[in-house]
């Protein structure tokens, strides 16, 4: 069976407010040396069939289509045996 | 400069009707043969300094502390050079 991983992550520049706080809170609970923090998403899915060619298709056409937002954020697939 | 990914994902056993509810979408859009899908986080930390062997224990610490909850989630850090 196989899985594909998926990151989705908001692109450069643009303004992540989620890991901003995300920051401030691991430098108040004494983490020193953080720099940028960001705050995305990751998905498995996990396909019936055995296709490697297929099951990356179709996980790119669910980003683009369902998971990611285009405008604001990028994504990368990763595929791996369960 | 060094870069914690960190994805944070449910435990094997524990419910995710997000990725339930996803798992629909993706079949009412056409997207056959999709198996299990679960959504976790992807956290991106950047350190200011570029001692490895530091960075990994300070992920790994933010993630026992902060990012994750350990009774439902599990967690995984991947150190790359920015």
């Amino acid at each position: 069976m196989l899985i594909a991983e998926i990151r989705v992550t908001l692109k450069e520049g643009v303004l992540d407010p989620q890991g901003t706080t995300l920051r401030r809170s691991l430098e108040t609970l004494g983490f020193a040396g953080v720099g940028e923090v960001r705050v995305g998403k990751s998905i498995q899915v996990s396909f019936a069939h055995g296709d490697r060619a297929r099951a990356r298709a179709e996980a790119e056409a669910m980003c683009a289509k369902v998971l990611a937002n285009p405008v604001i954020e990028q994504y990368h697939v990763d595929l791996r045996e369960a």
